[in-house]
């Protein structure tokens, strides 16, 4: 990044540009995600109002001096009484009619406050996640950022696989998973780490329990780094000791779902053939109904964001989006095996970020 | 608790009779705080309707398993589309009339899916936070675990505390203390650590970075743990040498206003009269200005609930509800100081639960 230049002045002309092209002058940002993307803020609270000719962002004297030290190409007004009012009031003063705001983030009870605030003066348009579609698309800040998330996630994992024994308990790996990428430089877990072994593993979203790992269990790992304000997303999942070939044809069959998938994360891919195309694989195998959920979704500022790749997204992959490819089966009694990557789609094809093995899963 | 007894039915008539008071005969829960608090269910998606005579909750095949073994006193059904349309689905065909939504957590989007997929037929009308004014209030389960998620944050900073010295980094004393919490059974933080030293310690939500402890550095530490789903909320400060007279000034200040303020903390209290004591004991020393946020706010399933300790809250404190009670004073250039306890407010009185001392401040 060059001396005096930051991407946040660039983020905030495309949206001036997207609010352009809906004649929609002014966007008012309340989203945290969002306004860190648009002013490099990170705060839980704030409110910022992208216009044609300025950027304001109101935080509260908590955040007074970390606004005025983070936040770039952007004006910090320290607000002490409620924040939605004195962003009403601001309105008002500038004598503004129309006014895009976050529907998919705004409360219904939020917005009465700043209707009322406003009095009838201002028409308050939900904005349709504009700020959330620019974001689809990394600038390169985003993807180093990305990048050194996902590195984090994956040293860490390699550095605790080999405590991953039967004996072991769930929650004392996820610790020593959340531990080990806190030293290699992350803020913290981006979500609550999995460790789910055995039958717990059917629990796609299962949390770590004192549960000790046992011979003949499947293990997943579901683990993620927040690195910047940027997060990675990865899951791996082992075998303690020597597979059966029912268990072994399974895991075979969400690694080939996987791998395809990932094979088809080009630029202007359809987010829905992504998901159709690993459904096929284990549907081939007659494993679709244990498929359960989505085949992934876009990660950066926050773990789940835009695009989604199931069944029902039609956007297409634009380039330097980042997403996970994460297909899984879940077996009631048996477990779980979910094999997950976060994936870079570059002008050149698909790049995988979380580089850890998926052939040696097998701990004997 | 009794086999067979759990607290969600209670909490469920609870709810029910207040709505009756209002006349609203349902209520739409979709905030996952008040789904656990009413079901027992933790998923991240997920949405429950509490009607007179039954209770149902949707979740999405991810949840199928963990929400028909952990919630109690509720109908599970799996949805495998949007659920915001199922549930809308299921009102028509109750013919539901009157329905009560969180204002304050549904979307200004997620009301118009509501309202286009009920049609006409269904009155959405906002709840006005019934279900967070029940939860001020906890019952003995809700007791227990508050308390020991405090036991583990007060437990965890013990444990670290020698190793605060000189030299070491911010970002490793919070990754120490978040995996010591782990070890002595949280979940996992409850929010993102804070170790702020030195200047950084005057922004009240500084995030952990690189820099080195240093001899005379004031160092706050804010830490609290999640276990069995609720929170706990602890802030220490530190000095790092033989504090000179004005900062040792500083923190008697601060020490006397946290505790003449958790004093007044007994059943029929006003929040707002708590605020009011804690600022006076600082203004009284011309320290006012440099309080710059509230004195508290509740604890429980979420680390912000209510009622918070603040101007603006005229409502009286329940007994058995749980509050943080945490001034500060910040002076740019200089730092922080802020001292926090989570305490109960019991028949008896105030019960401190983060029992961690104060006094023994200086560190040499």
């Amino acid at each position: 990044m060059e001396p005096g230049l930051s991407p946040y002045a660039g983020r905030q002309a495309r949206l001036r540009k997207k609010l352009g092209a809906r004649d929609l002058p002014l966007q008012l940002v309340s989203n945290p995600s969002n306004i860190f993307y648009l002013t490099g803020f990170r705060g839980s609270a704030g409110m910022a109002v992208i216009s044609p000719s300025e950027a304001v962002l109101w935080v509260d004297p908590r955040y007074t001096l970390q606004a005025r030290s983070d936040a770039r190409g952007v004006e910090v007004i320290e607000e002490r009484g409620p924040i939605l009012k004195a962003v009403a009031r601001w309105l008002r003063k500038r004598n503004a009619r129309r006014v895009a705001f976050e529907d998919s983030f705004t409360t219904v009870g939020q917005l009465r406050v700043l209707q009322r605030e406003a009095r009838e003066k201002v028409r308050f348009e939900p904005a349709r996640e504009i700020i959330e579609s620019l974001r689809c698309s990394k600038d390169p800040e985003e993807i180093g950022a990305i990048r050194e998330a996902s590195r984090v996630t994956a040293a860490a994992f390699k550095t605790v696989l080999p405590q991953v024994r039967p004996g072991i308990r769930e929650s004392d790996l996820a610790a020593e998973i959340d531990y080990q990428m806190r030293l290699q430089g992350a803020e913290g877990p981006a979500f609550e780490t999995i460790v789910a072994s055995g039958a717990r593993g059917a629990l796609p979203h299962a949390r770590p329990t004192g549960k000790l790992l046992e011979k003949s269990d499947l293990v997943i790992f579901d683990l993620g780094a927040i690195l910047n304000g940027y997060a990675s997303d990865m899951t791996r999942t082992v075998y303690l000791g020597k597979p059966p070939g029912r268990i072994r044809r399974l895991y075979n069959a969400v690694l080939e779902a996987q791998q395809t998938a990932v094979e088809l994360l080009h630029e202007g891919q359809r987010c829905s053939e992504v998901d159709a195309t690993a459904r096929r694989v284990l549907e081939r195998r007659g494993l679709g109904q244990y498929f359960t959920h989505s085949t992934g979704h876009g990660v950066g500022i926050d773990i789940h964001e835009k695009p989604r790749l199931v069944r029902t997204d039609e956007t297409r992959l634009p380039v330097d989006c980042v997403v996970t490819v994460e297909p899984g089966v879940y077996l009631e009694g048996l477990g779980g095996i979910r094999l997950e990557d976060t994936v870079l789609v570059s002008a050149q094809g698909p790049e995988i970020l979380t580089s850890a093995p998926m052939n040696d899963w097998c701990i004997s």
